[in-house]
């Protein structure tokens, strides 16, 4: 593949791959795995060789996939033997390169994918962490409640990689992302022995919490026990469409201001509506629409009711062309498969998309979006921005064809331009998809070194000889001498 | 001051302090802190013995009380630079030894009482460590905003120790604790400089997280960034008195289960009522009650309504003798002050009081409380019990007097019995007070050693040579040749 875009100057040699799995240990991991659990070779392993960045890549030693907890930490165990580096996956539906394996061997969750309990009394459940988001939902559902945090990818990703990234998701707005829902975690340290972490409600620290949004860099979940909350009785959907972002954006605005918080407040942008429109998951909307408002509201039915009137009220400020209610389950079903499949409709705007994660203050919403705009325009690239407006996380993507090495630099040149608008707004450089390997060199933009070195002394505390998941998350010191 | 009851048994010889401040370091403190920044006369220094839990003690080398926080970063590397271990200590309302100095200079955080800005947009604020917790909602107020968690103590402690402790309140069942309202820190580390902490939510760790709940063992904070949320529109508030603290029990699980959440639940049981009935705080309960349930639910006119009916409802399965409409705010506000006193009340029935804070699920609350009070009574002590029963976290008091040797080792056995019950029953050893040095010798009955390995390594981190509220939160290594 050719050099990636946004990606810094050495991550194309990173890609190429020297190393080679010492064969003691690819016999003893095989012996281990059985040949379901254990793959070598190299056409095979080209399937694992990015994540959903695509734009990221580099081909793992070898590829593990252990079906138990017995087998994962013994795989871990043999590989901290070998003194072998390696990068635990879920799905690879993640954004940011985080499970891309450069001379490391992937340790790939998916296989322990068994729900281990749910309590409905206690109103939690304990999974494996190759379970699939969606999937605790489904076992909490015969009991009336399910799991709060819905990352667009839900119905393919693990719980795993959304604690290793922290997920976020349309609906966290008003109850919080993967760390509000995650009660307790049994991990698999880099030596392969385990640790039952909580959330320091029990005395002493939070090491669950430094744990969650460590993306995979202090070791690899092997158990994960989950809040289950009440489904709604009741939910309300809207969309509100307007003639441009920036009136989206005082819309939502406005409705917080009116005292609401709906669950889910989404703004997509026209040119993603249109590349939404013209595909499979097309809900309807008017291709000469310059931004949707997804409103939801859930609770009680009266609660629910007395929101979406509040709310509805409130768009009204900001000029909306027309507002439409999903009057039925199956109309608001085709609203979320729009916004959830925008990212893959963009994929008809050009062979290339750079995904952005930015996150902004939410009053500055109607001032940053056009500068954004406007950076685009003025790199004469083509911009799709969808985004949760509630939290001010947006997804400005750029789409492109990297095989035009003048355009890949003009991409590059705008990304750094809105993550340096987002940033000095008060905003930061990712809402929700990680740092991985995509987002290191944007680190300095919001941390100073005594914070990134801060940071290095927590991976050393839990992983001393630097084997899990290396080169992830936090830039390597300025001198170069230290390990990240 | 005789021996203490519940703490280890090298606690009464700890509290003997035969270090003395080096003299150049007394000297370079008063001269930076001047005379109303500094204390060292043996008098003076009593008053700073211990914190709200009397029954450990320990006079401080010196206390230091700066002003700014330039006085606070000058403070700590004089005291680095020096070698001489620190105790941060802010109102000294903490239940659990923590701000306790032994051999060590208190750095007392009441005087940086500065709130440095209310941001009503982004519903945040900006405060240094020592402003009172109800100082910030008082603040936000002209801007309909409040800060959410609430201490029993919230008039009198300092956001600071919230930080420290994770502190949690009658009002934190539906919205979380202090970790959920703190959004980024500024910690003078041990050493004297500065980090910026945040939540993780930027990329990277959560070090705020990490820091939270920590005790004061990793630093001090010198300014906090909160969360600020809307007043409600509308409050209501019922009392149902029962027969016994199972059935109050029983009633929480019935409303919990009704698919309510209400913003509080609290249990106070008889020998409670009485107390405060026979105190200034009266709220004209008949003290032949056997508990009392204190429901409070949030929201707008209408959802405070529903949910208010719901649980009136629900509680009627569990029999209550009474329930009692708050009707007006000052039936409201007499309630929630008989609640908030009953600590202090409880000083009515003897010298000393053992305050508990353990957790159990709340599903156990009505196996649990019954075999409590048979612990208590089996060793022949009076037991009063008042709980966030949302959240099963139990405040089981046990009143006694020290004086009598004899006493005071029932009580030290029962307390083990009834954290142990508690613990055996898939509960923890502190819900809200934090370890400090109270609760130290309970640490392994809720985490393996090498879980507290793991937090001897995260501290080793942050504070390296050990001189920040060193013997806090983690016990020493079992060998006794380790740092905690």
């Amino acid at each position: 593949m050719s050099p990636l875009p946004t990606s810094a100057p050495d991550d194309a040699a990173a890609g190429s791959n020297d190393a080679r799995l010492p064969p003691s240990l690819s016999r003893d991991l095989r012996r281990r795995l059985g040949p379901s659990g254990f793959i070598e070779e190299p056409d095979r392993l080209l399937a694992y060789e990015s994540d959903a960045l695509t734009t990221i890549r580099g081909v793992p030693l070898a590829v593990t996939l252990p079906a138990t907890r017995d087998e994962l930490c013994a795989t871990v165990r043999l590989l901290y033997e070998a003194g072998v580096p390696f990068v635990p996956r879920g799905a690879g539906t993640g954004l940011a390169g985080g499970a891309v394996a450069r001379s490391a061997v992937l340790v790939v969750t998916t296989r322990l994918d068994r729900i281990l309990g749910v309590d409905p009394a206690e109103r939690l459940a304990v999974v494996e962490p190759g379970v699939v988001t969606d999937a605790i939902s489904a076992a909490a559902a015969p009991y009336g409640l399910r799991y709060l945090p819905d990352p667009a990818s839900a119905s393919a990703c693990t719980i795993g990689g959304n604690v290793a990234t922290n997920s976020g998701g349309p609906h966290c707005l008003k109850h919080g992302v993967t760390s509000d829902h995650v009660l307790a975690l049994e991990v698999v340290r880099p030596d392969g022995t385990t640790l039952e972490l909580d959330r320091g409600e029990s005395g002493g620290l939070d090491l669950a919490g430094l744990f969650i949004g460590s993306e995979g860099t202090f070791g690899i979940a092997s158990s994960i026990t989950v809040r289950l909350v009440p489904r709604p009785e009741a939910v309300r959907t809207f969309l509100a469409l307007f003639g441009g972002v920036s009136d989206a954006g005082r819309a939502v605005t406005e409705i917080l201001e009116a005292g609401v918080l709906p669950v889910a407040l989404e703004i997509i942008d026209g040119t993603t509506i249109r590349a939404v429109e013209a595909s499979v998951y097309a809900a309807g909307l008017p291709t000469d629409t310059g931004a949707a408002l997804v409103v939801e509201c859930e609770g009680s039915e009266e609660e629910a009711e007395e929101q979406m009137s509040v709310a509805l009220a409130a768009v009204q400020a900001a000029g909306p062309r027309e507002v439409r209610l999903a009057a039925t389950e199956s109309d608001r079903a085709r609203v979320w498969r729009a916004r959830k499949n925008a990212f893959g409709a963009l994929g008809r705007l050009g062979p290339d998309v750079m995904l952005q994660d930015a996150v902004v203050p939410r009053t500055e919403l109607p001032t940053l979006l056009p500068r954004i705009e406007e950076v685009a325009e003025r790199h004469d690239l083509q911009l799709a921005n969808f985004f949760h407006a509630g939290d001010g996380n947006l997804h400005p993507n750029i789409v492109f064809d990297r095989r035009d090495p003048d355009q890949a630099r003009r991409v590059n040149a705008a990304c750094r331009e809105i993550l340096d608008l987002c940033v000095r707004a008060g905003g930061t450089i990712t809402g929700e998809h990680g740092v991985g390997l995509d987002k290191l060199k944007f680190m300095p933009l919001v941390f100073g070194e005594p914070e990134l070195e801060a940071m290095r002394s927590l991976k050393r505390a839990f992983d001393p000889t630097g084997i899990c998941n290396p080169g992830k998350v936090v830039p390597s010191p300025p001198s170069g001498g230290g390990r990240a």
